[in-house]
C-alpha cells in the first residue's frame, strides 16, 4: 500500500457506506431513476432563487475581478454578511468578524485548524454530521460524542460531565443535520453559563461553534437563537449551500463573536489557515453573489410542505419520530434494533434511506426529505410495506 | 494563549514578511499607490480572456446546476481536461485519471494528505514556494529541501544523496515560483530513472508530483516537458489561475499517471481527501467554465513583453539573473548578501520585492512582473539607485 494509511483505514471503515451507496446506484440502473426513491442525500432539489442567477449575471456583466482578494474575503462582501448576521445572532457585529469561507465544511476545517492542539477533544452531541470526525482528526484533534435526551435535545447534564482538561471545542449542529431538531434558547443560555463555569474550573477557554447551514431553513415560527448572546468564546460556521440551493459553488462563512477574549488571535489565525491549508480564499464570484444576496433564500414553504407529506405519511405507516423543526431531514426510529438490516429492506421496496449507525444513532434511519413531492407520495407503499415486514 | 500552538508559532515565524507588506501598505498609503512599484504579488495583472466571460455568461443563461456533483468533478469536464491534458503530458489519459481540485493549493493539500504517512518526506528544490511547507506539515508531513545548480536547474546529485527511506514525495515546480526556470526533458528523465531506482533500493514507492500551474506561461518557444512519460508514479498539480487570470475562483485539478502503479488507490484516497479536508468539490460553475475553455489563455505575448522590459532594464543597472525561460517571476542577484537590507533599500525607492530567504534562497530578491508595463519602465531609476547604493 503506497497511501496513507490513515487514508487507507477510513476506506475500509466507511465500506459498508460506499456499499450502500452502490446497492442504491445498481437498483437505479436495474429499475431506471425515477421508479427508485432516494433519500439518500442532502442535496437540495429546489432550483435557486431567480435573483441568484440575475445576481451573477450582473456581476459578470459589470466584468468584476476575479483576482486574489486578502484571504479573508472581500472587505464588503463581509461587512454585507456581518450587517445580516448582526440581526441574526443579535449583536452587532462587523466586516472584521467575518471571514468568507468555502463552505461551511471549509469554515469547521479552518477553525479547527486554528483552535486545536495534538489531542484537543472536539465534543459534539449526538447523532452528528459524520465528518465532524475526519474534521477534527485532521488537525490533530479527536471527536468526542456525547449523548443527547431521547428527542434529541441537549443533554446538559452528560455535556458538563463529558467535558474536560482536553476539550476545546464543543461543536453544535441546529438545525440539526440529521434529527431536524433545533436547541432552545434556554438550553443555549444553560450551556454557556457552563461551559463558562467549567472554563474557569479547568483554566482553559471552550470555544462553543456552531454549524448552522440549515438556520434559515425552519418551519412553524421556529426561532434559531443566537449563540452569540448565550456564551462569548463562540464562533458561527455556515454556508448557503442549502438556503440558496448552490451547494456545490462552497460559499460559506466564519462569524466571530464580537466580545470572544482572543478575537484577534482568531481571525488571524483562522486567515492563516485558509491560506495554508489550501482554500487560500472563497470564490470570488461566489463572495460577491451572496454577498448581494443577504436574506435572499429559496421558497421555505416548499420544504414546509415536503415535511407535511412525509411525517403525515410515515405517521400512517406506524413509524416514531420527532417531528423535524428545521432542515430537510427526518431521524426515523427503525422497527427494528438493527437499522442496516431495515434500510436493506427499505431497498427492497426500491427506497434509499441512511442508517443512523453513519451518524452514530443506531437503530434510526435519516431520511432527506429535499426531493420532489411525488418522490414522498410514491415512496409511502414501500414504507408501509417495510414496517408491515418487521411488525 | 487560546489558538493552537502550531498557528501562533506560523505566525510569529512569518511576522517579517508582514512587516515588509505592511510597510508596503504604509508607502502606498504615504505616497499614493500610483507612485509605488509593487513587484510583491503574484497577482495577475492581465484581464481574463473575453471568451471566459462569454462563457461563463452562456452558463449561467442555460441554468446550469449548482448542486452537490461527485467530490472528483463533473464526468464532462474531467473528460475535457483529460484529453487536453493527454496532449500536453503526451500520453493518453481518461477523465478517471483526473480530479476536479479547489485550485493548486487545493491540488496539493488533497495529495499530500492521501499520500503522508506521519514523519514522512516531501522534497523540493531550492528556492521553493514557501507554501510548500505548510502543506506537508498539514499532513504530518515534514518539507525537506535540496540545493539545485547556480541556475537554478535540477542538482540530480543532490537529489539522489538527499532521497532516504522517508522520502515519500519530490515534488518539483516547472516553470518555477519564485526563479522562472523550466526543467529540461533530459534532466527529468535522468530524475525518473533515478526515482526508479531508488524507490527498488529502498523497497517504497516515490511519488514525483509536478507543480505546474505557470506550464502555458514561457517563453522562446521553451518546452515544458512531460513529467508522465520520465516516470510512472507521477501526478500533476496545476490550477487556472495564472494562464487564465482567475486566482480569486480556486480552480484547477490534480492529473494521475494513467500507468501509476496504485492508480485507483490514489484516485480513491484522493477523492475521500478532497471530501473530508473540506474542499467537498471544486466550485461548480468554475468546473463548467474551465471545461469549455481548455487551451484558452491571456495572451502570454504580453508577459513575454514585460520579461523583456525587466530584463533590459535590470541588465542595465548591473544585476545578475537567471532570464526566465516561464512564469511571471525573476529571482535577481542581491547586490549584498543580505537580501532583507537590499529589499528595503529598494524600499527607499518605492520599489516592492519579496526577499529570496522567504523562498530559501538568501542572497536574491523576486521580482513579479505580472504589472503594468509603466511600472516597469518607471521602477528603473529606483532599481538603478538601488544598485548604485552597494556597488
Amino acid at each position: 500500500m503506497t497511501i496513507a494509511k490513515k487514508i487507507d483505514e477510513f476506506q475500509r471503515r466507511s465500506s459498508w457506506i460506499r456499499k450502500m451507496f452502490e446497492a442504491g446506484a445498481q437498483l437505479k440502473a436495474e429499475h431506471g431513476a425515477e421508479n427508485v426513491f432516494d433519500f439518500s442525500l442532502g442535496n437540495p432539489n429546489l432550483t435557486p432563487p431567480e435573483k441568484f442567477e440575475e445576481t451573477l449575471s450582473d456581476i459578470i456583466k459589470n466584468r468584476a475581478s476575479h483576482a486574489y482578494m486578502p484571504n479573508v474575503g472581500y472587505p464588503d462582501v463581509r461587512e454585507a454578511v456581518a450587517q445580516f448576521v448582526s440581526a441574526e445572532q443579535e449583536m452587532a457585529l462587523s466586516g472584521n468578524d467575518i471571514i468568507m469561507t468555502c463552505g461551511a465544511a471549509g469554515a469547521l476545517n479552518v477553525m479547527l485548524k486554528a483552535l486545536l492542539d495534538p489531542g484537543d477533544e472536539v465534543m459534539t452531541p449526538t447523532p452528528f454530521f459524520v465528518e465532524y470526525g475526519y474534521y477534527a482528526d485532521n488537525h490533530g484533534g479527536v471527536l468526542k460524542t456525547v449523548p443527547t435526551n431521547a428527542d434529541f435535545t441537549l443533554d446538559l447534564n452528560a455535556i458538563e460531565e463529558a467535558v474536560n482538561e482536553k476539550t476545546k471545542v464543543l461543536l453544535i449542529n441546529s438545525p440539526n443535520n440529521p434529527t431536524g431538531q433545533v436547541y432552545s434558547e434556554e438550553s443555549l443560555n444553560a450551556l454557556g453559563a457552563m461551559l463558562e463555569k467549567k472554563g474557569k474550573e479547568l483554566n482553559r477557554t471552550i470555544y462553543l461553534i456552531s454549524d448552522e447551514p440549515y438556520r434559515k431553513i425552519v418551519y412553524d415560527d421556529t426561532h434559531v437563537p443566537s449563540i452569540f448572546t448565550c456564551y462569548k468564546e463562540s464562533m458561527v460556521a455556515t454556508s448557503y449551500s442549502k438556503d440558496l440551493s448552490v451547494p456545490g459553488e462552497r460559499i460559506g462563512f466564519i462569524a466571530v463573536n464580537p466580545n470572544a477574549t482572543y478575537k484577534s488571535d482568531l481571525i488571524n489565525g483562522m486567515a492563516l489557515a485558509n491560506r495554508i491549508l489550501g482554500f487560500v480564499n472563497a470564490p470570488a464570484l461566489m463572495q460577491r453573489a451572496v454577498g448581494a444576496l443577504q436574506g435572499t433564500t429559496v421558497d421555505i414553504s416548499e420544504y414546509a410542505g415536503k415535511r407535511e407529506l412525509l411525517c403525515d405519511g410515515l405517521s400512517a405507516c406506524g413509524y416514531e419520530f420527532v417531528k423535524p423543526a428545521g432542515a430537510f431531514y427526518l431521524f426515523a426510529k427503525a422497527p427494528i434494533a438493527d437499522d442496516v438490516e431495515f434500510v436493506n429492506a427499505l431497498q427492497d421496496e426500491l427506497i434509499l434511506a441512511v442508517p443512523g449507525s453513519g451518524f452514530g444513532g443506531p437503530g434510526h434511519f435519516r431520511i432527506a426529505f429535499c426531493v420532489d413531492d411525488e418522490t414522498i407520495k410514491n415512496a409511502m407503499p414501500g414504507f408501509e410495506k417495510a414496517m408491515e415486514r418487521f411488525k
